[in-house]
């Protein structure tokens, strides 16, 4: 499946969410070149690193893409990716671009080449300030509602969610902008704040009424889900599970795996409390969670397993990425993960899109190593000539590594 | 702007994943029908609650959304649907379907009344098992990396990251669905499940590989930035700030506003360490945060400001909710916050699109009460008579607030 066969992108994008942005894009079929400066962008060395020394980041965020190293600071480089960004052709003429400052990316500069030009711009914060996930996320206020109840100081995510959000809500637009082009020939410069979508992301969980409505933030919760039932237990063989009821029949589910319907049904008229709704399970949250701990703590996770998923529970294991990259490997079944031979590393796990068409998963593709589409990518959109590249190559304008 | 308008999609999905892949597209000018059943979801009540007792979650997610309430039990709700879905107009025939065990929304009963359907199915697992983003966070591994260095627990991420990445990514795949249509006349069934998400996540940030090929889990770092420096420090007045300095220039900046330049420059020797590394600021994390807290602890938040926005720090306040609301309200400029006029709850902060194309935010709607548009859409898009829609209404078929 190849839905975005024929569209071509311009990548000018570095560290999470250009480069997350254009991955889907490519996965879903579209050709994307991706251009840096030479020896590589501020991201190419970012960690996690393999035993090699490549960065196991880059090579994850960047797989599939048609990369093309540059001197971003020449003249003639700057031209070569102007030309590049505003060739014609009725599905080209897309730029993912993060970057900051280049005056020459500036979207009236690209327009007075190609007027229909599709421009996506990632930034930190809408009036162009830099920011990132870890400066975001401190700034609408997730890091004080993650931890412990008693704990004090902020918890920071780990994981760089905003960023990822960032990069398939960028997809989303240059998907959109093509089909308003294509529907009324009209190109688009869109702007994309990071912190615009840290912001909309929490309002839109209600989380930013709820403050204003309910004057104040909301407490810590510990492990819990808020508003409804979900924590994690301890198993009798110290595995840990995450088990949640957001739903009647979930609450039912588990009552019955843990043989505590009667407890629970008990509990009602001496707290007050009808567990069958999501907010009184919240109320006696602990209450719940102290009357099945003890029922955790004496079975395995095999038992619980076996009990859980005969009843249809809703829970989960917490496992280490260790043992993610095990069942994978165990799996009889094809699954979203897969391996590739990636150059200078080796074989190794990569991801393919989360977006199956019609049942099938893609296949995933390497990385290129920086600048091995260089001369191919140059001779295919600019028809430059052999004699052409080796000028440029002599004059030290683009390098390459194929 | 509006690149979407033309475009209906029929929404059948609760909690976040489905309607926040509908909202991102009804702001982008798609015409969004949200079908419920008589009474709402499950998610109807979801947390957090306005004074009034409405669910913010809901009315936040389902902004500018028209909404159906359809008996979907009954033969003649499921066959309104059922015509609703698959109804004529090149740029309709698309569902966004989260439910479970519906047999009358199975893909290949939908194409035998529309063959060019679009069908993104959002499930938890890929294999049709239930699946919440608590849950798959789990399985991932992120709550065993989270927090603090001594903590043995797993701590649960609060945000539900991987349902709003699911949501866009489901976003993206309608739009490149649409785009595949257009080109070629041919529908499509996609699949995406926040299992999957969730995996391809971790492992699209090189987290699988490094636990594969380096044999095991990473160890927590707190709140410190992974493989470069990056941590939060408290100010003489008791607020707190997260500091980044990712590249070279971020963490000359630093050195430079916190006139610690020479001090650095001089432990290189000593600690064998080029600070103007990535991985030796990793490496060397505690000893850099130990000698800048004394700085900030002698400085209120007011005066770092100065000194690093002059400076151009990469750093942010940590702010609470409440915070984020107070400044948006003070804010002289546009922000991609709003207030809205809610029915059931009144005026209210909300967010619009994150997305601004030709430097403009769109409008935010209100979300609608429950079957607020019943009779109306089916009057447009089915063309039912008064008489049709009452007997519907009689026979308890249809609901309507409108």
């Amino acid at each position: 499946m190849s839905p975005l066969e024929g569209v071509r992108i311009v990548e000018c994008a570095s560290f999470v969410a250009g480069p997350s942005a254009c991955l889907a894009l490519g996965q879903l079929g579209a050709d994307v070149i991706k251009v840096d400066p030479l020896g590589g962008a501020a991201d190419q060395h970012r960690w996690p690193l393999a035993p090699s020394g490549r960065s196991l980041y880059w090579t994850a965020l960047n797989k599939g893409k048609r990369s093309l190293a540059v001197d971003l600071r020449s003249d003639e480089g700057k031209e070569l990716v102007t030309a590049l960004i505003t060739a014609p052709g009725p599905e080209s003429g897309v730029l993912v671009n993060n970057s900051v400052g280049r005056r020459w990316l500036a979207h009236e500069v690209l327009t007075a080449r190609r007027p229909d030009l599709i421009h996506l711009r990632v930034q930190g914060h809408p009036d162009g300030r830099p920011a990132v996930d870890y400066t975001v996320n401190a700034e609408v206020g997730v890091p004080g509602i993650t931890g412990d109840e008693q704990g004090a100081a902020p918890v920071n995510h780990v994981l760089p969610a905003w960023d990822l959000i960032t990069g398939m809500t960028a997809a989303t637009g240059v998907l959109a902008a093509l089909r308003e082009r294509a529907a009324t020939g009209r190109g688009s410069c869109v702007e994309l704040a990071l912190a615009d979508v840290a912001t909309a992301g929490v309002a839109n969980l209600g989380w930013l009424a709820e403050a204003e409505l309910r004057g104040g933030d909301r407490p810590r919760h510990g492990n819990h889900v808020y508003g409804s039932f979900g924590v994690d237990f301890e198993t009798a063989d110290h595995q840990r599970v995450m088990v949640v009821a957001l739903t009647g029949g979930q609450w039912t589910a588990l009552q019955e795996a843990t043989g505590t319907t009667d407890v629970f049904a008990a509990l009602a008229e001496p707290l007050g409390a009808d567990l069958g709704q999501e907010a009184d399970r919240y109320r006696l949250r602990e209450t719940i969670a102290a009357i099945l701990r003890p029922w955790f703590a004496a079975r395995t996770l095999a038992q619980v397993r076996e009990r859980f998923d005969a009843g249809r529970v809703l829970w989960s294991r917490y496992r280490g990425m260790a043992d993610v990259v095990a069942e994978h490997r165990a799996s009889a079944t094809e699954t979203v993960l897969t391996s590739v031979d990636q150059p200078e590393i080796g074989p190794s796990v990569a991801a393919r899109s989360p977006l199956r068409w019609d049942g099938e998963y893609d296949d995933a593709s390497p990385a290129p190593r920086l600048g091995e589409h260089t001369d191919d990518v140059l001779t295919e959109v600019l028809g430059l000539s052999p004699a052409e590249l080796g000028g440029l190559h002599d004059r030290g304008v683009i390098a390459g590594t194929g």
